[in-house]
C-alpha cells in the first residue's frame, strides 16, 4: 500500500495579510524517487520571508501552483537513496515543501554528522548565506565603518550584524521591541540598537551613526528605508535584502521621497537574491563555521512544531513575533 | 577709477520654481586679482540645472549666499594673469559666477585655442564629462546592451546617447515633444524615442527594449524613474545623475513604488558627483574630441544673450524649452 503523504497546498493567492484561507491541506501518494533522485521524510521547515512572494506571484521563481504544496526550505531525514552521495539515513537540505515526504535531486545538500538542525537552517543555510554575502558582496564594508541592519532580530538581520562586528564595522540594529534590542546588545555584541516602533528612527540613525551610515542592509524597506538613505555616508550602499513591511501591502506603497540622496552623497542601493551566490556557498560557510566553533557567532531559532503550524509559523515574520530564524519541526 | 562689475544676484531662496523674485542685480567694484590668481571678463555661462540646488540649500557645496553673485560655471578671457601658465588673452573655464567680472584660480583650465567656446562648455566640459563618466563609470553598459536615457534632448542626456551608440548599445531616448524625438533618432542616431507628455512610458519602454533596460541613465527622476525600474533587465543599472522634474517642487514627492523590482532583477541605483571624476577629465575629453573631429558626436547648444537673460535662460531647463546646452553668451 503507497505512503500518504500529507501536504499544506496554497488555496488561494494572498491579497494583504496571508490569512488561514490561502491555505487548505490534502493527503496524496508520497512521491516516488527515480533515478538520480531521494526520498526524504521532511523533517524541519524553514521559513522564510521570500514564500509570501511565491504564494502570491511570479517572482524569481514561479508563483506556487494553486493546489500544490506550499514550495519551502528545508531539511529530510534520506529514506530511499538512487544517489550514492546521498545514502539513506543521511540528512539533506533542499526545497522539500509543506509535506511529509519530498524527492530531491542530486542538488539536495547533504549536512554533514553533528550539525544541529537549527544550525544548518540558521547560520549554514541560506539564512547565513544571505547574511554573508549580501553584507560583504554587496554592501562591501570595511573595518571602521558603520553598517545599520532593519530587520536586526530577525534570522537574517541578526547574522548580519554580527559578521559585521567580526569585520570590523561599528553595528546599530533596527528591530521592533526593547527586548529584542537588549539582544542585540547585550548578547550579540552590536554597539546601539534602535526601537522603531517608540524611537524618531531618523533622529536614532543620526544619534547612533553620527558620521553616516557606511552600509544599510535592509530587510524592511518603507520608512525604515528612507530614514537610513536621509543618513548615509558619503558613497553609502544600501544592500536591499527585503522589504518585509511591504510585503503584504495590496497595493504597492509610495517609496522613499528622498532618493536624490544618493546622488549628493554618491550612494547606491542595490538587490540581490542568493540564489546566484549558491555556488560559493562553501567560502561562507567556512568562515562562518569557524565562527560558530570558536563561540563569537550566536544564532537564535524561533521553533514552531507541526507541519499543519506552518501557516502560523509564517505569519509570525510579518507580526515580528520571531526573534531568529523562524523553523517548523514535523 | 575701479572698473564696475555687473552681477546678477541671489535675492530669495526659490521655493517651487524659480521665479524672477529669486534674483537681484547691482554693481560692485570689479575684484582685483591677488598673487596666483587671474582676472578674467566672464565671456560665456554654463547653464545647468544644479544651480538651482545651489540657491536653495546646502547640498555636495554650500548654497549661494544672499546677495552674492549666482554661482556658475562659464568661459572668461584673461584681462590680468599672475599665473604664468594662464597668459592675458586666453580663454579659460572656471567657476566664474553670473557677473562681469570673476577671479579665478590655477584651477580654471585653459581651452585650447581653436576650440569653439560652444564646443568648451557642451560636450568638452562638465556636461561631456557628465555624461562620459556617469554612463561609462557609473552605468557600466556593455555593447549590445541596452541603454535609456532621460532628457535625451538636453546637454547631457543627448551625449549620453551618443557615447551609448559609440559604444554599440542600443539606445532609446526619453523627450518632452515629438520635434525633440525626431532630432534624436534622426540626428543623433538613436535607435528609438519616447515622447513622455504623450506616450504610455512604462509600455513605450517596454516596446522599445524589449529585452529590458540595461542602463538606464536618469536626469528626471519620478514617473519616468517607477517605469525604467520596472523594465529594468536582470542586473540593470540606473544611472541617477539628476531629478530635474522634482527640483521645483515645494514639499518631496514619493518615490519609486517599485523598488522592491531592484531585488527581483538584482539592480542597481546609483548617485554620482561629476566633481569626483575632474582630475580624470584629459580621458574623457581625448575620447570625445576623437568622436567629434571624426564627425561621429553632435553637439546641440542653447544660446540666449546677455548676462541679465540668465534666469530666463535657468528657466528653460526646467520648462524643458531647451535642445542641447543651455548658454549665456556676454
Amino acid at each position: 500500500m503507497a505512503t500518504a503523504n500529507h501536504r499544506i497546498t496554497l488555496a488561494q493567492r494572498p491579497q494583504g495579510l496571508v490569512g488561514p484561507e490561502c491555505f487548505s491541506s490534502d493527503e496524496v501518494e508520497a512521491p516516488v524517487p527515480g533515478p538520480g533522485q531521494i526520498l526524504v521524510e521532511v523533517t524541519w521547515l524553514s521559513i522564510d520571508p521570500t514564500i509570501r512572494g511565491w504564494m502570491a506571484m511570479d517572482t524569481y521563481l514561479p508563483a506556487i501552483e494553486i493546489g500544490a504544496e506550499i514550495r519551502s526550505a528545508g531539511l529530510g531525514k534520506v529514506i530511499e537513496s538512487n544517489i550514492e552521495t546521498h545514502p539513506v539515513g543521511s540528512t539533506v537540505f533542499g526545497t522539500v515543501g509543506w509535506q511529509q515526504y519530498a524527492v530531491l535531486g542530486a542538488d539536495a545538500m547533504v549536512i554533514p554528522e553533528g550539525v544541529e538542525p537549527e544550525a544548518a537552517l540558521s547560520v549554514f543555510g541560506v539564512t547565513g548565506l544571505t547574511a554573508y554575502f549580501g553584507l560583504l558582496d554587496v554592501g562591501r564594508p570595511v573595518a571602521g565603518e558603520t553598517v545599520l541592519v532593519s530587520g536586526a532580530a530577525g534570522a537574517t538581520g541578526s547574522i548580519v550584524g554580527q559578521i559585521a562586528r567580526l569585520k570590523g564595522c561599528r553595528v546599530v540594529g533596527i528591530a521592533g521591541s526593547d527586548q529584542k534590542c537588549g539582544w542585540l546588545t547585550d548578547h550579540l555584541g552590536f554597539d546601539a540598537a534602535i526601537n522603531y516602533k517608540t524611537d524618531d528612527i531618523a533622529a536614532a540613525i543620526k544619534e547612533h551613526c553620527p558620521n553616516g551610515v557606511d552600509v544599510f542592509f535592509d530587510n524592511v524597506g518603507g520608512d525604515i528605508l528612507e530614514a537610513a538613505i536621509g543618513n548615509l555616508a558619503m558613497r553609502g550602499r544600501v544592500v536591499m535584502c527585503g522589504a518585509i513591511s511591504q510585503y503584504n501591502d495590496e497595493t504597492p506603497r509610495p517609496g522613499p521621497k528622498n532618493l536624490t540622496n544618493l546622488i549628493v552623497m554618491r550612494g547606491r542601493i542595490e538587490g540581490f537574491i542568493i540564489l546566484d551566490y549558491f555556488d560559493r556557498a562553501g567560502e561562507a560557510i567556512g568562515e562562518l563555521a569557524t565562527w560558530v566553533m570558536a563561540g563569537e557567532m550566536k544564532y537564535a531559532v524561533d521553533v514552531v512544531d507541526g507541519l499543519d503550524n506552518a501557516p502560523v509559523a509564517l505569519d509570525r515574520l510579518f507580526t515580528g513575533a520571531n526573534t531568529g530564524k523562524v523553523m517548523v519541526r514535523l
